[in-house]
């Protein structure tokens, strides 16, 4: 409300003239002015608003598009993050943006730049080999936010003992990701050892019939550990987005 | 914006106090005064913004709150419409409004006040005599909406007749709505001889094992016939409130 | 029954046979008279019954069996389209219907006539990139049955300035057709803004786990908002046809 | 259990030893000799046993094992029938059959003999084109199983006047096969239009959001009419081998 | 069309007024004219149109409702039939037909008149005691319609020897319904020893987590065995009258 | 086959009449003489094929038909064993069998004979306080069934060093039995300490929205230990009867 | 690792018996000691694990159970919170636990003590008044956790206003837990509006056909904004817990 | 214990530095030390704690990576079994083994050692010809883990005389592994004939719409028969475990 008060001040005063006024208090109201890439509105207020600029969804855009999109967001400055990307866009993206990086196991493309740093480490623990992929999805992207990433892999609950000999780095960290397939059984067992929070995330690993995730999904949200709370099958970003917002709290 | 612009004018004219000028614009954005009961925000301005005043949905509520509702509602001089409701909370409401109404078998209750008349005839068909209960819902709420309203009910497809019969009421209406459990045809039969909108309701009539509705529903989604959009099983209130809109329409 | 009544007082004053009045009064109920294609059952009456004529659905078609029948019903003067379809079918059609126009996007083929306009605008939103497609196959289907189509698209409700910021278009139209994938809060969001019906069409867009569409259209059929109603996923074309039904209205 | 007692008899008048007896007796109860062919056990005595010889089901099996099964049967004197086949398999079978007829919509390779007729015809409906695969794998099953077949395709509901206009060769059939997706509704519309059954087929078409055949499983499933019995999704064959017993009953 | 003919021949010799028969003709495409009791369209027609009068399905329907309709029914000289329903319903319509009786475990309200004999036995397999209402149903419905029933219960295939002892009358059926819970697998061994055809009807019994009867529903849907179609869960009267449709076939 | 040649042998030496052997060699493939008690066919041989008598399934069986059911089974000396029961049908059955037993948590009655001893210990392991009654019901049949049972419960996977610290008794058992619902992790941890088999049993305990234990039963199924099989949603009797199968292998 | 050390040192030292010493390590390793109650093992080193004791799940508990575990907890001067609890089981905690308080709305009995504070403030929005007991179980739940909470209720997306009338508290909370049933599309909204973290709770709510919150739970795993975890569905508790994990973070 | 004791007998008599036996101590209770691959942790010592060394899943895995951990487990003499592989791995693993077997139908690479033999038979009965490579993954596996194993294909129940053909052959075996496709019934007739355990094995056959081995899955779930318990889909590894643990218990 403080700035639409300043614009009728500058109204009373006559440093501004009413429609001018009313333009930029429904603007104001309205949201930030948006760059219009013809295919794309991009957001770059969002790393004001969310805390971090907007992330390319690279799975079924043109490399094209994803070239374009990633140019005007560095040219802002800002951070590049591409998920479920893959080589070919990688190929479109390194000749407007020279010194990105391509994670392929990750399906990830980025370029860093200085944000914030988050106050302690985010662990990242995976079950099974098959669920590393969208493991690194979420320990890249934690880093490219700003985070120190402590990665603990195949530590399933089939073989306990892989994961009580890491004991200290699981309670080390300030905030946990657990990744894992199948019955997904691995976000409980770490919930029931910590008290910070665990962001669990289903894989659609196709061990058996699994259902394309949604066993470990349906068994990640009847943890009977407190503490646990879920996101999307091979959601590896947005668990990450999650914990870097928790890390980032002063 | 023109009530913006109107009031950066009455601050640049000096007839209004940027301080009050600021709080009518952020109140403005951020919506209409509501009604505060403590257990509920009465929104009294979507009589405006949506064509009819806030519906009661009964179902989970207390007849005391349903009761005190209903008055603020009708204090307003506004349409009273109270959904998925029993005698009880009749017995309620109808000390606080003498003169509602109370339909049993669409568990409705009702005071009507003169509002906008639409412009054709709703015509509700319902295949079996099971899904009169959701017909009547949808029949009333758009009586009440200001619609006239045209009722063929028991006109299921394994009798075709029944329905051909009545082709002409059928062809007549403005709008249609086609109530329907089991296998849910009458809405594609119906839509495929008609060119008017059709709004199936699927209802959750137990006929065997059809799903609480689910077959109809999605029998109804799947129509092979054009025209034919879908509500929530047994949704009789909502597909009356679209049909109304339809048949408001200039 | 007027026909009927007319073929009887042509017997009884001797200008018709009555063996050819049974035949026409049999044939006048059966329906009328089906072009014969051997492959398919061109139905050209369906413009007289249904507002529009045929719509060829291309998917699983092939390209000479789609040319012909789109000749058959240009050659009878009629607006031809067809959806769900591609290039190679564009390709045998072009042969035929030199005119017809090919839109990559929207998957649809198609060769306007002089129809009937709709009296107001349909507005198409889409909440993000990915909902383009079905959401331009639900604008140019509307445009090629007569309707002034208002495009707005990438205002999903995770940034929700981008949709407010364009209020005025949004109270402008006749009719909308809320296009999103994911969770399909757009149609809500749009649903409690408009007092005009709302056709939500749901998306299998594919980011993470939306189980290829349903979790958008569950959350469509429960919305909060009245005045929605719902298609089949990714039915842009169907929600235009209902668009196009409601914008005819007198 | 005259055959057990025709060996009991055997032994007592010295005609066969108890040893010998006790083997044919086990062999007798364990059922009838099969045929070995390594990856199959081809089973002669169905013919006997269910009226029909052995069918083969095509898909995932090798065309060479196609061929020596078809030869397997074939050089019995049986009736060939092979589903869910394609070219390669028609390739091999024509080496060893070679007056088999493949026949592609319906994916079936076959070689006619002499089979008890059927006392009536089978009427195969289908709701629209996209049925027809399946309608014909329905058809040439009955026909080879000696059934005269009616097709009556391209009659879904959504154009009521086309199957009604052909209402005497539906009431003309003693049994009918209803084969369509979607909604599954014409099996509903014809159940309510004859006495005789009606076996209901529910298809797989990729017309929108029908998830496999689901929805017109279902539909079918809780049909309103009387007399509709159902085959699993797609299962043309099933439900001509239905039709044909009940078509060869006295 | 012989019907429609001798109108127009009538009003050709003068015998008959254009307007009459018009109206005669037009009543004579819409169908049988329908008693309308306000709460139901008994359809009196059926009885030719279908081959049995209408059945009353007493779930949901008020006892005096059921009384008057079957009064209704008996009235004309109809058999009575009324499925799902109760000792307070029977109680309502005993005083209006004297003589009907009550089956309480099949739910059953009946009252025979002659009705055409089937030709055949139909016999009633049941795997377990607890599906025993729903085969009772099949059973009386079935008998009720003029056939003769062969009951045979508790032979499901976990005691296969149960069933093998009873051979003989397995195979002597025209016609076989299978009734049967849990796995369903009854359907599928019964249908492997005979040639003629088994209706399958799962049962919703709740040994154990059988998803309400779905999980025998897909395991017959899904039968290994040819010749098995399936009506709904529960539903014993579909499967009889089916059974007796196929029984009556000359 | 054995006893056939016994039959042969007899009638040869003229021991035996031609049909009466034939009647009896008949009757033995047929299977054992069933008791009739014409609700239930009682199958007092499965003691001997099956290795425990047959067991009554107590749900929806009236108390007077469970108590006489259990009279037929006690009089042949046979252990008496009836699941899913309640007080009333103990207080019916306590009248002919004065000295059975009734568990009411487990809702089990029992009459135990001598039975061959188990070789080793079972181990019934229970996630949760919910879980015990599913747990009872599994330690209770397997007592009757002649096996020593060692109950641990209350170790779920969230509290580790509760499994942990009884890690002696775990490894000690020759059968394992994993009872747990939410989740059902319980199962993945105990197979990934032990070589000895684990039976799952998922439970339908309500904490927040496990849908009726399906979440247990998928992650069971989906266990990433091996080792571990699974039964029916509170299926504690199936899982005692394998388990006791198993321990009493020699 | 440095309790293990001093064992070890105080053996070396003779302090320690090496058996005494073994047993002692054992037990460490094996988790702490658990006051075994017969019926439940009560776990009171949670609190230094977890940072808060045991909460007791009351449903399915008998009220003398919870009294008793609830002395038990109190005894050891801890918190004590009773979720999913009634009434009856109130009464006989009051008479062990006087000062205990019971929350009729939220379901809850509780009984604070000093517990270290959270940072920030937890707000706890709510779409709709259905939603109000799940979100007091969350909003209470974090109180007695140490935070303090602001509630929003009533703010869902149809009346968007609503919600953006609060805006300044949206932004001003650490963690937010949003509660929604039907389309669950409040989560998605708040999660564009803020950069701290977002719990999202479906809730079961029954509008129409909501599928016991299952369309709420897949619209907030497929939420289009960022930041936003899920727990089960009506998991107030479970929300709150981590909200307040969170937001005891330093 | 015992470990621990002489570690701390070591401490006192001088023998062992207390760090470095408080390090030995934790190692223990940690878990065995894991050969780190970098890719894999290689669980070596599991052939002690589960019976069997460690397993590849080769699906989804490099052929080089299986290569190198087939290698690191052939070089400590285990035997090597990989499953779910192909001829691509093979010939990586053939370079690093040469010895080791390819089994293109159970997709198997093995490498046996000598290993303990269990005491019985372990019968594998397939349903169809088509679940004869799942069937051929428990046979293999169940023989490289040291059992002797009768196969017995194509014995469905919808030709029963194929499986009682064979009845002494099932009567014999010390444990069976049933596998069918479609409804399952196999396990629930086999089930019925032994009073060994059965482990079922659904399988995804694609014969009709089986919904991917659901429908086996939920038909074996409820077998009416006592002693089956269930394994995942196609994983006949998985049963092949659990058989092999029966089979070698003393």
């Amino acid at each position: 409300m403080d700035a639409l008060r300043a614009l009728f001040d500058a109204v009373r005063d006559g440093r501004l003239d009413p429609e001018e006024a009313a333009r930029r208090a429904f603007e104001r109201v309205q949201g930030d002015p948006l760059e219009n890439l013809e295919f794309a509105r991009v957001d770059h207020h969002r790393a004001a608003r969310q805390g971090f600029p907007e992330v390319i969804y690279g799975q079924g855009k043109l490399p094209d598009h994803i070239a374009r999109i990633s140019k005007a967001i560095v040219d802002r400055g800002h951070s590049l993050l591409v998920t479920r990307t893959n080589a070919d866009a990688f190929a479109s993206v390194a000749k407007v943006v020279p010194d990105a990086r391509f994670h392929e196991q990750a399906r990830i493309i980025e370029r860093r730049t200085e944000v914030p740093r988050g106050r302690g480490v985010i662990l990242v623990a995976a079950a099974g080999t098959s669920d590393i992929p969208v493991s690194e999805e979420a320990a890249i992207t934690a880093e490219v936010m700003g985070n120190d990433v402590d990665r603990l892999y195949d530590v399933g609950v089939a073989g306990l003992h892989r994961l009580l000999a890491e004991h200290r780095r699981v309670v080390a960290a300030r905030v946990i990701i657990a990744v894992a397939g199948m019955e997904g059984a691995l976000a409980s067992v770490i919930g029931g050892l910590v008290r910070v929070p665990v962001v669990a995330v289903p894989t659609s690993v196709r061990y058996g019939a699994s259902f394309g995730g949604v066993t470990a999904l349906l068994a990640m949200l009847n943890s009977c550990a407190t503490g646990v709370s879920v996101v999307n099958i091979d959601n590896g970003f947005g668990a990450a987005a999650i914990a870097s917002a928790i890390n980032h709290l002063d």
